[in-house]
């Protein structure tokens, strides 16, 4: 792996956290804060700008009590300032009450700027195989 | 619109033109035939390198009588030799005597080569609203 490759692998990690921890301040940090980012979360209309982004977060926080995901890293391809990665990720989370589990399909972009590697467009979808045995596995 | 967001445009144009004419040979020509392209369809997992992809679409191709494609173009994202594209796309196709309709989020991601830009990423998601009452209004 380059060193420009484990840098965005960081930035990936560093988005995961934040959504893990349910912190909108770490998302401020790890999105680039322009008009032209975009979001899809799963089932979610297309998100333009980082002002709609944020609102989103804060969001799907309030609404969390807590959630857990395993990320598997399935590629990366770094061509100078842009970078794109996929993974699969296992969402485990809690809100009000309801437990649940699903899979989810992502493709997160990013961008470099001053040296450091910021999200652009996250794009994340169910993934329907996974999702009905996975929910009934967690909720006991 | 610079020119070359023009230029991705219409590499972006010419990916649905292979889809609506279930061209394998057109796809052919807009893909980067590498190892490290990636793939999602609606619903299935992510596919990696071009000959895994290039057999998904011959399979979706085989079993598809027709497809029409409206494509709603929502951002285009040019940096350096990467492009991406979001778009929401409508469409209509038939196999085996069933018609259906369906709304569908797609990240496109492109690479620039020898002045061309190729397709390296394809993401494409249902979007639940509009799925159910659109397919009933197509099917008559």
């Amino acid at each position: 792996m380059t060193p420009e490759e484990e840098q965005v692998l960081e930035a990936n990690k560093n988005f995961y956290s934040a959504l893990q921890n349910l912190s909108l301040e770490e998302m401020d940090n790890i999105w680039l804060q322009e008009d032209w980012v975009r979001c899809i979360h799963p089932g979610w209309d297309l998100l333009e700008g980082w002002e709609a982004i944020r609102e989103s977060w804060q969001q799907i926080f309030e609404n969390t009590r807590f959630m857990r995901v395993a990320v598997i890293l399935q590629s990366i391809r770094v061509e100078e300032s842009t970078a794109w990665v996929c993974c699969t990720e296992k969402i485990s989370s809690a809100s009000e009450g309801r437990f649940d589990s699903s899979y989810v399909q992502t493709t997160n972009i990013f961008e470099r700027r001053n040296g450091g590697w910021y999200v652009v467009h996250h794009h994340a979808s169910h993934r329907p195989v996974g999702d009905g045995s996975e929910s009934e596995e967690v909720v006991q």
